[in-house]
């Protein structure tokens, strides 16, 4: 059997592992960091995701789905919050629908608890990968603590050491590798609401709330211990800006103009602002993922996105999926067509989550607090339901099936024609909740094809 | 004055040393090659280039047009050649207009002469950069033959190295900097055509020849020794392409039924082909360019862009013009500023040219062959002819002109509009050459601004 190297033992890297360690293969995951299960370490980002569908996909196959859900929150659609504290639901898919909230660190431990069920892998930390081999499958280590260097080798290295990834830095001084990496103009900073009356929610517990401004944004997820972790998504430059916000008086005047509410529930905003670091956004397009039989790329290290879909783990997470399916199909002396099946299969999607992740972004600060944008969402959940296997929104394709996100994105704009048909009709403001809409509409989309099962059902 | 350290002695780090020599700033210019005034080397990149307008500004402010000039062979125009050997000249401008066939390494050695010149330049070749401080503009060289290494303290670096620039690859690792490269499809690989009867041009000399074959082509520039360099330029992949053409026989076969005439004049096609590399085209994009007052990149180490429209000498000359006219607006100690004019100004220019020389690509290779294509060049050479103010070709203001690129793409791409409209013109073919659609021309064109000079005189 094949021995692996897997470089990174975050989410991807730890959940890959497993994969491939229940196939027999022998599994050595090198992590540059130490053990988050012994030491306590902050890595700088989101402390809390949302799972849905394709994550939870990814997790099942690895056993601990129990595990995961026991500490995972439903958020059934969003709370918009205006300026002046009136807030606004809008769910995301059916009554049975929710994507969750979970603790980035609780499914990390829980992956490594159960890759190390598993005698044929073993966890190295502390290892940062300084050089690499990619005809050998060589990679070379330096201890952090130690200062040792280790030489590894193995049939196979496997990157999964995110947006900044090591392994892809090797691959792009080949020729004829394609990379971008591209900032977004805003950046983020976390903040926390904590519990109330020692230990309930300060709000709403099973949604995700959103305070959007125009060309910035707050948005706060539950936790398990009743506080919310929120995040700031705010231009570095310009007016207001974290450039424009100097002194703790312009912070809490700006807080207390924008979101009031906000600060009301927020006793340690200023020591939180100036504390918590101020962390950029990126995303990290490349191909190909892969040289030869001998390396490949995964999860962020091949497709880094920004947040805003809440799809940058659930999309490493399908990674792992598909590539499990393309084992079945493929023998051990054939991983070359294996790696290059995968990254044929996998590009298209990542580079359509990366599209939508970034048009999520405008959708969430901006067009959530819109009136035709809340009518089209309304519309959309009347099609939703009285053609179900002809239509699908966006949002839900995304999270709530694994319909393959390049063609999500293909359907989504399809199915965008005839929305914006249905929209310009007149009275549409009055005839909504009516039964003579419900009809029309039902007939408007008659013409689109039957792809989906039924609304309750999987895709 | 300031201390400057150019890591680059290619053509654009010689020539900005040049200009900041002549300022009295003290100036050290690092390669990493030996220097190829005295060593022949291959440098495995295209040996010679066609120099235009902006080139030869670039070239005037170092002083050594004339020395250049002595060894530039005009281009006219294009001849295209057909399989069945027929030819077909196409002009590039006016009868006084023409690039011109240079040889790289001429221009870079008159250039590095020229800079030798100045009391305040020195060159220093085998120095290879292995390490920068970006804030405090160290930089550390590690000697070629001896293995020494050597730190260089100076006020700013510039980085002058090239498309595969490791100054930009230091720069790449500061938080928020956005990064591109991208390789096409197609490589290429030089083959020569020889004097004839000792000396004499075996074609028109005062002209690029390229054999169109739609999805790829072949292309010939003048030397002043009689010979031409032919560069291929072929897919990596596919039928036909580098990786399908694999024995002797299939080279010939393949040359023989393409390039029946060319083939003729190329006795040494086989060891050519053979022998010469296969390499890869890439284009590069990066912003920004600069960190503080520190640091700055020029030529192909901001821009790398593919050479199907001649420019990216050109360009990085430009850059040089450029940022010799900001020096006259900003004091020493307000180079951060400058620096920060700079990127801005030169970013949606180098972007321009970027994306042209990627459209022009297909233009060679495909387009010229195109009967449609041939007549839209007719009807802009008259349109220029009548309304020389308002009209000028796409090419023109490329090649012609110090009209910034990105202005020339938006001005050419409201002209198409109204070419759009003549060229569908009932009997357009048998109008060609009347003097009725002169003034037709002249007549649609008329409501376009009067944007440029007299015809003759330089834009």
């Amino acid at each position: 059997m094949k021995s692996i190297t897997i470089i990174g033992a975050g989410l991807v890297g730890s959940l890959v592992a497993v994969y491939l360690a229940k196939r027999g293969y022998q599994v050595s995951v090198f992590e540059r960091r130490p053990d988050m299960r012994t030491q306590r370490i902050s890595a700088g980002r989101s402390i809390n995701l949302a799972l849905s569908d394709r994550g939870w996909k990814g997790i099942e196959g690895a056993g601990i789905k129990e595990d995961i859900a026991k500490v995972a929150i439903p958020m059934k659609g969003r709370i918009m919050h205006s300026v002046d504290g009136k807030q606004t639901f809008q769910q995301y898919g059916t009554d049975k629908q929710a994507i969750y909230s979970v603790s980035r660190g609780g499914i990390n431990m829980a992956l490594m608890d159960c890759a190390e069920r598993y005698e044929n892998i073993q966890f190295k930390f502390n290892q940062r990968c300084i050089d690499m081999n990619i005809e050998t499958a060589t990679a070379i280590f330096q201890d952090n603590e130690t200062g040792e260097q280790s030489t590894v080798h193995s049939d196979c290295i496997i990157g999964a050491d995110g947006a900044y990834s090591v392994v892809r830095g090797v691959l792009q001084m080949t020729d004829r590798f394609n990379y971008s990496q591209n900032y977004i103009e805003h950046g983020y900073k976390e903040l926390t609401i904590p519990p109330i009356n020692g230990g309930d929610f300060a709000m709403e517990k099973n949604a995700l709330h959103i305070w959007p401004r125009s060309s910035y944004m707050l948005i706060a997820l539950p936790n398990m211990d009743g506080s919310f972790t929120c995040t700031l998504f705010f231009p570095f430059e310009g007016n207001p800006s974290f450039a424009s916000l100097r002194t703790d008086e312009d912070i809490l005047n700006f807080f207390r103009e924008h979101f009031p509410d906000a600060v009301e529930m927020m006793p340690t905003l200023l020591q939180d602002y100036k504390n918590n670091p101020t962390s950029s956004l990126i995303t990290v397009r490349c191909f190909p993922w892969s040289y030869k039989d001998k390396v490949l790329l995964i999860g962020d290290a091949a497709h880094g996105i920004v947040p805003f879909f809440g799809q940058g783990m659930n999309c490493g997470f399908e990674d792992c999926s598909v590539l499990d399916e393309l084992l079945n199909k493929y023998e051990d002396n054939e991983w070359e067509s294996l790696f290059e099946e995968f990254e044929t299969l996998r590009k298209p999607n990542s580079d359509a989550i990366a599209q939508l992740a970034l048009e999520n972004f405008v959708e969430m600060r901006d067009k959530v607090a819109d009136k035709e944008f809340l009518l089209r969402k309304k519309i959309e959940a009347i099609a939703q339901e009285v053609q179900p296997k002809r239509f699908r929104s966006r949002y839900s394709m995304v999270s709530f099936s694994h319909i393959p996100y390049s063609e999500s994105m293909k359907i989504a704009e399809e199915q965008d024609k005839y929305i914006d048909v249905i929209i310009r009709m007149p009275n549409i403001n009055d005839m909504i909740g009516s039964e003579e809409l419900r009809t029309q509409i039902a007939e408007a989309l008659a013409n689109l094809p039957e792809r989906f099962g039924d609304y309750s059902s999987p895709v």
